[in-house]
């Protein structure tokens, strides 16, 4: 591997004057944004009691076809939103072939899943919870198999379940005020999402830095910004997510081999059926990124360093050196945000026991 | 169904008189006591840092085989301690065989497990967490099939895992200060156990009418609480839970059905070896009995007044009116306490992100 200590040490003098590091943070203001303290989805009210209802349903396996899954199954919220595999599994364990991406912060990006095949949180929630993720995903390269008669068997389930759990009515009606019928399925998405704009991971050193604070972060994360925005990943990882804001071509440059990107997951192109989408993913957000391996869609490394170099080799078509990968690495670790407190909810009883 | 209008009606007309509820409160002194609001395990230090290691290990699927199961998963803090299903599901999904007995309260136990293999929560921490669940309910009737094994193999991984995140190495070193090499098993289960001993649900309204508060039972209530103990129930279910303080053959005065106690289950036999103890099993808490539905080790009903039917037939040889089963039913909604507050840990990171 070619060394490149010349342009470090050129880094390293020029972040030593303050002039330069404020052109620094300039540059860097020009690209992203800290993550706020609070957010919330357009059109989507988020009463307290909302909210409340959406988080009950987040932990609730009552919503799964077996009783065996919640959202937090997968999306686990001690662990920075994600399972910590390289593939999602789904109902009977079946493994869905795409990495899971974090809850965390979501509500920032363009669009949800790695092909960006819905818009909004809601969307989400409504197409998986009680999809089976191992049927949306196998379909990699074919036609996305929502089998509709499934999903409608599933959904309807669901609400029979919520229907019959006494807390739940009172709780739906609270959160949706004058609709006949609160329990349908799309209150569930509505719910489920306004909760998880709650799900948020300010005060990262990195955008304590953002904010002016220069001891958030070390000279080597500030060398690595340097380069992290000169090398060209900040052309596609930016704004508020440091990514999550665009589709890329995984392999723009060169391939990045199989073993990261498997010939039959075509990606977007399943959704678009547009062949300029072969392979497009949407740029995943960096936010807590060292909390979240393995990395790439396809789970393929767990190696921070590995997938920066194979990223540089494959979008950027260059080869980085084992000092940059390392300062690169430096920075990244500065995204790393304040994770969400969350105290369990204690869910409705099924309403099993008879009274009399 | 024969009807037993007259005893309901000298009831009534016993509980009206002050004098005699007190002696209603006298009598049931004698046989229950309030969930205290702390509880330890006798020779278990359990300071704060212990505590908190074994929250974050209850929470950690990174423990299980596929990283995909934690203590949480059967014994859901969400849902009174339990799964809400009719048989414990194990690793890769197999079903135990016997439903899961809540974590609330069972410090208060003789014993763990149906058949009460173990004494206490740190032997069952250290016999499930590894085990496969299915592999140890299988041999129901044979011998318990704990494959040595297997079980090394799984601990050794448990083990290696949790040496690999730094911030478990931190914080068994705080947790069990001054030993070497504090990343042990048996540790493991002793952080665990610490634990799951703040997992109290007092303040039921039972418990508040014990310590002298008259409202916080209805005259039904109460009514029920008469039948409860001069029926015969509570010469099983007495003490701090309810039960969980000693082993009762299941269909002492006759069988419940092979329904209920499915032949095959030779219940605490399979620990002791003594033809005494087909079928015997170990008398279950009725703490928080309304959310803990399906009911008997078998799960075999959701309907908490057949539960009271077939115990009055099984085991004392009554056939109980409706007006009892809706009283004592009335009676057993009291015994739901306060369920714990938790707010959920943040797991330390996995090491896979390599330092420079």
């Amino acid at each position: 591997m070619k060394k490149r200590p010349s342009m470090i040490a050129v880094l390293l003098m020029v972040l030593a004057s303050p002039a330069l590091a404020n052109s620094l943070r300039d540059q860097a203001k020009g690209l992203f944004q800290p993550i706020p303290e609070s957010a919330s989805i357009p059109g989507e009210t988020a009463t307290p009691e909302k909210v409340a209802l959406g988080k009950a349903l987040y932990f609730d396996p009552r919503i799964s076809n077996n009783h065996d899954m919640s959202c937090s199954t997968c999306h686990n919220l001690s662990m920075a939103g994600i399972d910590a595999r390289s593939s999602a599994a789904g109902h009977i364990g079946q493994l869905g072939g795409r990495k899971t991406l974090s809850v965390l912060n979501a509500v920032f990006n363009i669009s949800q899943y790695w092909d960006g095949r819905v818009a909004g949180l809601k969307e989400h929630v409504v197409n998986s919870v009680m999809a089976n993720p191992a049927a949306m995903f196998k379909s990699r390269g074919g036609p996305i198999m929502f089998n509709p008669a499934d999903l409608n068997a599933t959904r309807q389930r669901a609400v029979e379940q919520l229907k019959s759990i006494p807390g739940y009515v009172t709780a739906f009606k609270q959160a949706f005020p004058g609709e006949a019928d609160p329990i349908v399925y799309d209150n569930v998405g509505h719910a489920i999402a306004v909760f998880e704009t709650t799900l948020l991971t300010p005060d990262a050193p990195f955008d304590r830095w953002l904010k002016s604070d220069d001891a958030a972060l070390s000279d080597t994360q500030k060398e690595g910004l340097a380069l992290f925005m000169n090398k060209g990943c900040a052309s596609c990882h930016n704004g508020v997510n440091i990514g999550g804001g665009s589709y890329a071509r995984f392999g723009v440059m060169q391939s990045p081999g199989e073993e990261h990107l498997p010939p039959d997951d075509l990606g977007r192109f399943a959704v678009t059926k547009d062949v300029a989408d072969k392979y497009v993913f949407k740029v995943p957000s960096l936010r807590n990124i060292e909390l979240v391996a393995p990395y790439f869609h396809s789970g393929s490394t767990w190696d921070l360093k590995k997938a920066i170099a194979v990223m540089g080799e494959a979008q950027l078509g260059q080869k980085l050196t084992q000092a940059e990968i390392d300062r690169i690495q430096d920075f990244l670790m500065s995204l790393t945000g304040k994770q969400p407190e969350v105290a369990l909810p204690i869910l409705p009883p099924s309403a099993y026991v008879a009274r009399p």
